[in-house]
């Protein structure tokens, strides 16, 4: 009779229990791994950063992606201490619908940049990004030439969760790039949502990509993101397909005289380029360095970037009352009756929530 | 020598001391408005509103308007029973800067479709209005038809507010308006805020009037209006100014291209018209009527007006929360430094966020 316990389904290799297993990968790897990634002090931190250590610039922009609360409070540390440092960079802010070129677009105008001197970082919102480790090359990838550029940090979005999380990592990474000495920020996203509206309100130039095409084609662009733009810039303009372009370009031009002026008092532009075949582009940064310039002229500069801490301190405030309530278990076990109430005009939308207000109040005390 | 109290200048008629002056207004006028001012009992009001009453609709309007606690409480107890018999109307937002003839044209669209049949409210959202009685009378003159119309309300923005307070009131407004019979609703706005927003949020369509002009003269559209809109349409079209109105009718058409396919699947149109010479008046209400038959037919209607109660119910939670937060006294003590802080760079937005809600939260639980 066979043995009761090798009653078993024949399972390719078998374990043979009694017999310690050796470990499927050399044991000392994981002890040299964290060897080398032993967790910096803060001043380690901030004092890497300061001398423009690229390396540690990465592990700290780590800490400030992780969820892990141990993280988040060096992180907070080092952002903190690199504050004072930090502001003295122009941030453009870059958006396109998907298929734009914005990709090819970021490295031709990251190298033309980087012609003039300083240290370029290419940062990224995109609240969707469900990234893997792999995607990160892919982004790098597709900026061919910055990737391997020696004066250019890229970094792409940090990966999914919500827009206010997402966009407060980017920001507080901005902090930390402009610390490390870089004077030239991008800031891209996707051109599909919301976060358009959290990259305007982290940059100092706002940069729309658009192509040529027919208006169907042009209605990929979100409410609004139109109305944010600094400058628009007509990609693919090179070949047959120039005149398209500058049919293109007109009717932008035509359809800006239909929006507000902006605050800044600097009216926005349209231009034409080839990201491919690298046309046109020192005039889109000429176009921004004359509006930097403007802006620094009539303060508006220092305004926005004001403006703009002050959103985001307001920002964070809501979003946590927000989270507050609406995480809060009183509050999610009514929500879907208040609403279905609602719905059937059981009970106005004001009362509903005026229900829901109280026991989320009464919760809190106790 | 003359008497002391006598040495003064001379005012006019003078007022002799000791002698009890006889009131300027005859002292039981007072007591006559009291008696007829009585307050109704809410089952008075839901009766009298069901009926039509225009008088007690009036009254019932004053209660959601008012401030006072006890004032509320029977407007909302009103609000709750009128609710079920609400709904079942056509609410047209109309906007336009100011200067573009919208109540000459609310005038006169007004009277079109009371020509049809039915009973027309007009409101408005103005949160920035400082409503003294005699305005009210103005807003009225200047919709000369309409104001004396027996099928028409008139109501103008409730007195200045909070934007979500005064879009509350408005929205309560309509609930009591459909309930009295008002088929027809009008909602107007200013056209230089963010009341547009609040307007959409509670019409089924949305007009913008426009004026022909150079691209100058059309930089009053404030940021996302023109997205908002169902139909544009380019008043004082008429004489030596129709060319003028038929160009900018053609720029608003193609500078509609370039926005996004709204949800409703209705592409927006552009008309012209003369509110004064009442023509073209009949396009627009047929555009509308067009738009309301084609949203019925695919759901949009319905979905819309979901989505617009669950809107309020989450704006009206948000806006609760922020007040809590901002009106807390300890935050209000500390918010004016944490700001000045986030401004010298000594504290990340995140950071200040973060000790202001501690704060917050601390108290609440006291």
């Amino acid at each position: 009779m066979e043995h009761p316990e090798n009653n078993q389904e024949y399972k390719g290799l078998a374990v043979n229990r009694g017999i310690e297993q050796p470990a499927s990968v050399n044991p000392y790897l994981k002890a040299q791994r964290k060897a080398k990634r032993r967790t910096l002090s803060v001043a380690e931190f901030v004092e890497g950063i300061l001398q423009g250590n690229v390396t540690i610039l990465s592990q700290a922009v780590t800490l400030v992606e992780s969820v892990k609360p141990e993280h988040q409070s060096i992180a907070q540390e080092v952002i903190e201490k690199c504050l004072p440092y930090s502001g003295n960079s122009v941030r453009v802010g870059i958006s396109g619908v998907p298929g734009a070129g914005k990709s090819t677009s970021i490295d031709v105008f990251g190298l033309h940049e980087l012609q003039k001197g300083g240290k370029l970082a290419v940062l990224a919102i995109d609240p969707s990004s469900e990234r893997s480790k792999g995607s990160i090359l892919g982004d790098k990838t597709r900026m061919e030439q910055l990737s391997v550029h020696p004066d250019s940090f890229i970094r792409p979005s940090p990966s999914a969760g919500s827009l206010g999380g997402v966009a407060r990592k980017t920001r507080e990474t901005i902090i930390l790039c402009e610390a490390a000495g870089f004077d030239k920020i991008f800031v891209e996203t996707v051109g599909v949502g919301q976060s358009e509206t959290a990259v305007h309100s982290m940059v100092d130039f706002f940069l729309l990509i658009q192509l040529a095409g027919t208006g169907d084609e042009l209605q990929g662009i979100k409410r609004g993101i139109m109305e944010m733009a600094d400058g628009i810039v007509i990609n693919k303009a090179d070949g047959s397909n120039v005149d398209k372009a500058q049919l293109a370009a007109t009717q932008f031009r035509n359809a800006l005289h239909l929006f507000p002026a902006p605050d800044s008092g600097w009216t926005p532009r349209v231009l034409t380029y080839s990201g491919f075949y690298n046309l046109g582009v020192k005039e889109i940064w000429d176009m921004i360095d004359e509006y930097i310039a403007f802006v620094k002229e009539n303060g508006y500069f220092d305004y926005r970037r004001n403006e703009q801490s002050k959103y985001w301190m307001y920002e964070a405030i809501n979003e946590h009352l927000r989270d507050s309530f609406y995480n809060n278990e009183v509050v999610k076990s009514m929500l879907a009756d208040k609403e279905r109430q609602v719905l059937e005009a059981n009970l106005t939308s004001f009362v509903a929530a005026r229900n829901l207000l109280d026991a989320y109040f009464a919760e809190l005390k106790k």
